[in-house]
């Protein structure tokens, strides 16, 4: 069943900024990109009232770790695992790399859990089960292929200026 | 010293999704202007080459936890606060309140880790500590007023769905 | 009776691109901006469901001219002038600015027509009238004040209305 | 020689705004996306200067027409045509088509005129000759592909490169 998707992009001129590197902000959605391509692949859109479920899935966390800077007309592999199917979430790992040649060098890694929600009269979101329907496509990433959790504390060492100053 | 500010921005329409809401990924674009609002009541560009210092900032690490969603024409104020001042890098909060009459209703909290970092005459960056001319106007605020540390672990407290299940 | 606004806007760091200068693209979000606070000071919002008049403004031309770029941290002008207002769509005129010292150094114009129109039950678009109540609040500006017209009637031809009329 | 060049592009859900559509300014982002497309099937990056070559194509002019909105996850063919290849100007039309099945609807009409200019001391631009090794690559569409002209030579005073030639 369904725990990985992997979809490649090019990074655009519109997505750089005058340090001559994608913004940041980019890889957030560039993550969707990813996580869109995943669910159409399981006969879903995103946006799944299109698929007659009364839901939508705002995230409620977004994280990214930068390792080197991706560049106009880059083309990126993005990997996206399953981490966590919650009975009313899912969450996300994404690996970003830099295709060059045969040769697939790291440049970030991110995550984003999104909540399955129902809009509520005042137009607020109310946390519901995932439908059973999608939920029955997706399974978790077998725990080996996955950052080891707890992922946070991970995270503090590999943020930790390292990344950047190892070069 | 300076160790936090808070600028006010309203949400604007090409920053909506078809969801009605303000995308997630505008929250790290906005975390920025916050960040580049308080270098220039510093005296100085966040990017620093217009100040004649030859380093720039790229983002290590980028965090988001949203709690309720943004519409159009809100206005948000965006509260950042240095959380920590590291010999080479710089790690801002930040906390996203809807202002509404004279309430100010949270909405979501993020962190920003930024690296000092000097261009390698291949293009990539390493880093190098933080001019001190910079450096000397900045100071972090005080650990009453930032969340607690380690950070991470409290996130993951906030992150689980009662984020939005609570409502 | 109003026929003009003016508002002032930094450019973001993540609004310019690699050569160093805002994106060509933003201009128009730029625009929008100007324009939705000119229908703020009206007492509306631009997305006029939210004055419960079930109609919508899509545009259906758009244009800019450039005249010098814009860079990071440059503070803009932006002069909205109203065109034209028809019995269906509002043409507006932009004028942008860089604010140097005193000075107003011109950087674009632009033209932005939006036709009213209400969503049809397939989704599309169809040109209404604009609501009276709105359509009062606003006029056209003084000819003296628009850019010499041939050349705009030349292209209300090109797009009249049928693009979204015809539906 | 190549004088045209299409590309299939899906509008992504940070593409969409609030009233379901994609909004009207990343039209702009698409145009430039086909072009770029278009220069790397040349053997060169629309970033000229990672071809040796020290000049850039700074946008003077940019336009497009609406004839039906676009959605989340249509594809879009996005068909660029040059239409006149000036001394230091290019001067694209594009058209864009929604597909569905086998059909193309037309959604959008647009022009794009960018000048080859060189980066000035001041930062400013001046326009400079198109390098004769790019231009020989470049050609105009034949008439009969294009759209009608009058309005176009008109377009072209307007615009005449002084904007930029003349610095």
């Amino acid at each position: 069943m369904p725990h990985e998707f992997k979809v490649i992009r090019r990074v655009e001129f519109s997505e750089t900024d005058m340090e001559g590197i994608m913004h940041f902000s980019n890889f957030f959605r560039f993550m969707e990109t990813a996580e869109h391509a995943f669910f159409r692949s399981l006969g879903y859109s995103a946006v799944l009232s299109r698929n007659g479920l009364e839901v939508c899935l705002p995230r409620v966390h977004a994280e990214c770790d930068y390792q080197a800077p991706l560049h106009f007309e880059d083309e990126v592999l993005i990997h996206m695992l399953v981490q966590r199917k919650g009975s009313r979430s899912l969450t996300y790992e994404f690996r970003f790399y830099r295709i060059v040649g045969t040769k697939h060098e790291p440049v970030a890694r991110g995550k984003v859990t999104a909540v399955c929600a129902a809009r509520q009269a005042d137009g607020s979101f109310k946390a519901v089960p995932l439908p059973k329907e999608l939920a029955q496509h997706i399974e978790e990433a077998p725990s080996h292929c996955l950052d080891p959790q707890p992922h946070h504390r991970k995270m503090d060492e590999r943020q930790n200026p390292a990344g950047v100053a190892a070069k």
